[in-house]
């Protein structure tokens, strides 16, 4: 069982989403995140000849790396009121790991790290896809003046 | 003139958008990141009494200082190639502030840190909503195997 | 085998640090970030009258998130011959991880989630300062006019 | 004045540094960070046969992006009871703008975005060192029982 999983068990408040369900996401994200960030750093060690064409890879794993990591923070603060700005991001997840996963794919025959990098954007791919029909409020979006989850004394 | 408008005036490829309206909104999503940390902050400072009814405003303004620093840093790459994915990250900001700006916006009158930073939030969401429309590919997203902006020698 | 160990071994420059220790201290880093953010969160969600004395690790929760996520990018672009920049960021990391490892062990025994979040923070303790020593440069920091590791073509 | 300043003017807790001082180094930071990504981004814009050439610059570039962004957030929580992490985050980042800034300085006189970004990295660098001998808690590290900035109701 990984830590994000243990860490939602152990959590004090109610959390509208199930758990093993939500840690596998956040892992997911957590690992596509660091996957990026090295294949960004593997194109920029590949051969002179071979960078002109790497470019767009290296910026689509920057933005991927960044977009994946936000999107596992706010998934941690799995605020299940503020379900309007969870799915917008989880939307952007979407989308960035599909354009990276795409762009990757592209040289997966000729750079293993690029290889790898695509599956791991296709999985986390289809792991937000899996997500997002549960990422709804049970009666529309609740304003702020309700309370958070606090748990009562 | 700022060092973001400074960077994009230096920058050797194209940019698809007005470089001056670009670097506003790149400057108003810093200064929303910066203000949303420090508002996290001061609710943690204030009065013991007080917390229980701003944890859903520290965990708003965590949210929004990530996504705000992430979207800037997707703008900063300003990949008029990728518009999927900037309009993606855009819009998750747009509600992010959105929903920053309306947690702080009920605390403005008794916290002038919230009063602040529920303006940066709109001030910024207005930036991001003027951006929003120039965000598209000129014929539709291009397929990742075109050239990226590469200056030619 | 984890995607971290994975990017490493097809890491096509050379890393002049064991790329299994590597790997091992990166999947460190990254779940400590993201129990820290989650450990931040579970105590906003704690009883009112226990928030008071949560202010400090909340605090130190964040820290030591923003700067483990660095630290894992940082070794991520693995730059032996950046040794400075690393060897500084690794102490920062060796701090922040005693500081919010101590913080979260005074709650260990109240809060379950401060007892995982304080473990966390040890192990990554420990294995940043096991890497500590091979963060040395062969022969004294190299100028930056020297080549990046390359791969010729 | 900036929003960080105000903010800062709108703490309500204890501030153990100059606020106008410290808010001038946060927003060193940030744009910093900006600065780093924007030359990153620049760099893969430049000519395919100056591309290896620059490879160390953005690497140098992203981590340095990275670790001002991070500073900036630590020291936005201005938690002059955790001086240890403080002091060695923004011993990082004094690292880290030094090893960029001659990276980038190497490339100022060929490409006007390194020129400037150089000359960012040495201000903050500067910023940096002249915050740092205030960042000592007056009488030794507190332990972490000592309660938190708390402001009594």
């Amino acid at each position: 069982m990984t830590y994000t999983q243990q860490m939602l068990d152990a959590y004090p408040g109610e959390i509208n989403l199930d758990r093993k369900h939500l840690a596998a996401v956040i892992d997911a994200l957590t690992a596509c995140a660091q996957t990026c960030t090295a294949c960004a750093d593997a194109c920029l060690s590949e051969r002179a000849e071979d960078l002109p064409m790497l470019t767009r890879c290296i910026r689509d794993d920057l933005d991927c790396a960044a977009i994946c990591a936000t999107t596992a923070a706010v998934l941690s603060r799995h605020t299940g009121y503020a379900a309007a700005l969870t799915r917008a991001q989880v939307q952007a997840a979407i989308q960035a790991t599909k354009t990276c996963g795409d762009s990757c794919g592209e040289h997966a025959d000729r750079h293993e790290h690029c290889r790898i990098c695509a599956r791991v954007c296709r999985e986390t791919h289809d792991a937000l896809n899996a997500l997002l029909p549960a990422l709804r409020p049970a009666s529309g979006e609740e304003p702020p003046s309700q309370a958070a989850p606090q748990q009562r004394g």
